[in-house]
């Protein structure tokens, strides 16, 4: 499953507005909280691979995502699964040890078959996210961009994991 | 959690009037296809662990069992959740390799708080577990075993994975 998508910072107050104009409709809003993973014998950072367990609503879910295949979005390989709690203490068991959490808010709107999501993400900020499912679906995010006013150049390719350990 | 649990080879047919005799209540008959994965970095066979992804009537169980802690039986800490499909997926990306497959068609009985389980385990033979959940459950386990006359040196502490492996 691949998973193409952009990010930029924004400000939300803006862009609620330009995604309405748009037509996108609103599907939900969620505080996620991600845990992140170092592998017990793999560099991940270096491989540019993450291990994540989001918790939604008292709901698991445990995402590998691969390394990025394009200079321009932070087009990955994502593969995901609903999980159990237990997912938690079975990777502790199996060595794999916490680098992260990450809080966020985040509100999902749908245009067409592109998700866009708009992101308070805790100490750092706030962000879009438009995602797609397919290569086709990276013309489409680019034109989306334009309509919304985000210039290419704002485009982060960085995951927020990055961005916090940066920080 | 724990597992406190024995194993023993059986004649199912003969164990099927013993149990109904003692009151066990049935509970369900399943095909439950196991498949048993090595570690990318750590020889579970040596540190006596074991990571398995069970599928049964297409719903997916992913469980973790440390080490045995006891001699007469295969008690041991058991952590599981249910999961979907993908994590056969997550797994391989992972490093996960697969060890082996083991299919078995197991009927679980209920008697007190334990639970019976008769297993009809493909290229192995037929065999009778019996299960419970703390160690106060081994008293009990080993009453069970008298009255269904199985003599302790009857039991088996190996798992079906390692009786295959050594077949």
């Amino acid at each position: 499953m691949l998973e193409v998508e952009i990010k930029a910072e924004v400000r939300i107050k803006e862009m609620e507005k330009k995604i309405s104009d748009l037509g996108a409709r609103f599907i939900k809003k969620e505080l996620q909280e991600d845990t992140y993973f170092r592998h017990p014998c793999r560099d991940f950072k270096a491989e540019d691979e993450a291990l994540r367990v989001r918790m939604v609503r008292g709901k698991y879910f445990l995402t590998y995502k691969g390394e990025r295949q394009d200079p321009e979005t932070k087009t990955r390989l994502e593969i995901e699964t609903k999980v159990g709690g237990a997912i938690l203490d079975i990777l502790k068991v199996l060595g794999f040890s916490e680098v992260r959490k990450i809080l966020k808010e985040r509100d999902t709107y749908g245009w067409g078959r592109l998700k866009i999501y708009l992101d308070r993400v805790e100490g750092l900020g706030e962000f879009l996210e438009v995602e797609g499912k397919v290569w086709e679906d990276k013309e489409k995010i680019f034109g989306l961009l334009e309509r919304l006013g985000i210039p290419g150049e704002r485009l982060i390719r960085k995951s927020y994991l990055e961005m916090l350990e940066e920080g």
